[in-house]
């Protein structure tokens, strides 16, 4: 187990109608004028925007609204959210929607105390010092960012999408209805279950020992997940289903099932020049595609992980590493046509895939490789991965 | 999945040699004066208390010491403490030890701001809507206290041991050194393992569906603790074993294990009449002589649970859920005797057992139960689980 400090401090309120006590809870946090942060059109068409703002008026909590956040939330929105913000002297953000909406936020509240650009923080040019309060209303079960310290935001000029770490901006409160979950549509269910499981996968093959409490939790995280996936989409309002791939989002990415663990996102690396390159690819769509390849990629110098995950989460029997990992892969594969997230390029809506290109981001011009303590991923590696998806 | 607001502020500042940045943690939090709270001797004779207080004082933190907390912590102490806080105008507490020392810790920090007697809130009769803000060096690996919101104390003239539960007494920091518990021994590394255990074990018998994230977690923190017991028992100075204890004991009370579902601890209500009627017995010694008793009679209430656990924590094969519910059981005595920790009434120093009296002190003459789906724990229920632990 490694040296760590850890602390995930937000406050969850969960359950069927709690979003009707925003108003109360604002207060708990003293929120007097937040900036609201939300999506295109999707909490307005639902009903939930106008409850929120109604609650809000009533109990006194004056609000200022930045709208339009898109998937792969750019810059220049953040931009404008941090200006809208000093206009209006706000003291708190509260965004509802699911991680680019909240992203979007972390990226002002950081952004609103600092005199530079706030991509600097992304680029790793500056440490934010100080930051605004986050309170989140969670729409969709998929980013985990309502409860994680990270913040990913995309630049379109420059093509790089990319994200920073702080616990600064890890929201004071998230507020989770599974029932507002039950209207996302078969293929968001899909692609966020799958970015859901990410996080602690991606997690899970970081070096551990033999003892290692993370693991149980990332164990038991992703069995659980994978019951809820086939129960959602066989009834998308089973709440417990809902309710688990909730839960399950927040607890998949606030660093529990890496507690202890040196951290690392080797595939999140790969997804982020991926959707850099081509924006329209969605985070969880991106994930589905590449980590297949990734898996099969590593399977040999991480046989004993891919089989342990093989007979925990899908209860495979056999004493050969090697092919209870390879089976492990298999019912991976297997559980992602299920929910019918993309396969391939084509299904990515990518034509004429760009190899050269994304290693390239991936890799900075061949200066950058991501930690494997066998394999480190270089731009060789990444390239091969890159040309292990399918064209169509 | 039921509805719940979950809260787990602690940070932890985990690894080797943490205790030595005391000062900067102090001031992280704001602590300016501090009531440092201590047990008996072990913090003094191993060289801990110099330690921390010489740092205190290289970096300007004032304090004032209040030592000799005992197991089964007592509530003169803490009205001692208290009393000590308001004329040293205190604005913080400093808990070095385990369970009974944060306890104590616990229950002057919302005494501090309260009018009657803080026994109180122990018995119910009010609630803390105000606390100081404790912070914890933890030596032990057991209760859980560091990062969860009970707080046990025992009344001797009223031969009453009860516990409140406020997230106003979750610590704000735990600092988490696993090679300051090299020095524990057998028999409270052994009561601290079950006393890990139980605070998960217990969790998981609460009513739960099918779809439980809460349960996932549990099942893997009980199989690492078992796993990282056996090697703590062949090793005392095994790190990665150490390290794992500390970790699930505080993960397994801050309530992920049971997140989502209806909280309850049976095994720790029979417990607290055992050692409120026996003071002399520790906590965890007496949830390993009742907890099998306990399990043996509810097996046929709960087998699925039961047997689930037996498959997952102990790798049992079978299908006949009695039977792998039962050798969950059998492997888990197993545990407990490799652990070395008290099996009978005699090994916990009781000769003559007064099981009446354990039974109304448990059922508060006979007017209280607490709650199960099928079998609700009445005085009927508890007295035959009394009887069914062995004399001697």
């Amino acid at each position: 187990m490694i040296d760590f400090n850890f602390v995930s401090p937000t406050k969850v309120f969960f359950g069927k109608g709690k979003e009707k006590q925003i108003g109360e809870i604002c207060k708990e946090f003293s929120f007097k004028k937040v900036l609201v942060v939300i999506g295109k059109s999707s909490v307005k068409k639902s009903g939930l925007f106008d409850l929120v703002i109604n609650v809000l008026k009533n109990s006194g909590i004056e609000y200022v609204l930045l709208e339009g956040v898109r998937a792969n939330p750019e810059i220049s929105l953040c931009r404008k959210g941090i200006a809208l913000a000093r206009e209006n002297n706000v003291d708190s953000l509260l965004a509802i929607g699911g991680g680019s909406v909240i992203d979007t936020a972390k990226n002002i509240a950081v952004g609103y105390y600092y005199d530079g650009d706030s991509f600097d923080f992304n680029l790793h040019k500056s440490s934010p010092t100080k930051a605004l309060p986050i309170g989140v209303i969670l729409t969709i079960s998929a980013a985990g960012s309502e409860l994680s310290n990270s913040c990913v935001i995309q630049d379109d000029e420059l093509k790089r999408k990319s994200g920073f770490n702080s616990d600064l901006v890890r929201p004071v409160f998230a507020v989770e209805n599974p029932e507002l979950t039950y209207s996302v549509d078969k293929y968001q269910t899909g692609v966020g279950t799958v970015d859901i499981m990410m996080h602690t996968l991606e997690r899970y093959f970081q070096d551990s020992s033999d003892n290692e409490l993370a693991d149980g939790f990332a164990e038991g995280l992703l069995r659980t997940v994978v019951k809820a996936g086939y129960d959602v989409i066989k009834n998308p309002e089973d709440y417990e289903a809902r309710a688990t791939l909730m839960l399950a989002s927040s607890y998949s990415h606030n660093g529990i099932t890496s507690i202890g663990k040196r951290f690392g996102m080797p595939v999140h690396q790969l997804e982020h020049a991926l959707s850099g390159v081509y924006p329209n690819v969605s985070h969880g769509a991106g994930l589905a595609v590449l980590y297949p390849a990734w898996a099969k990629y590593y399977l040999v110098y991480d046989s004993k992980k891919f089989a342990t995950l093989g007979r925990r989460v899908f209860n495979i029997v056999g004493d050969d590493d090697q092919l209870v990992g390879k089976q492990f892969i298999e019912e991976l594969e297997k559980f992602f046509s299920y929910l019918g997230v993309p396969k391939t390029y084509k299904d990515l809506g990518i034509d004429n895939v760009d190899i050269g290109l994304l290693t390239d981001v991936f890799s900075n011009n061949r200066t950058r490789e991501v930690y494997h303590r066998e394999k480190p991923m270089n731009y060789e590696v990444a390239e091969e991965i890159f040309k292990m998806v399918k064209e169509g």
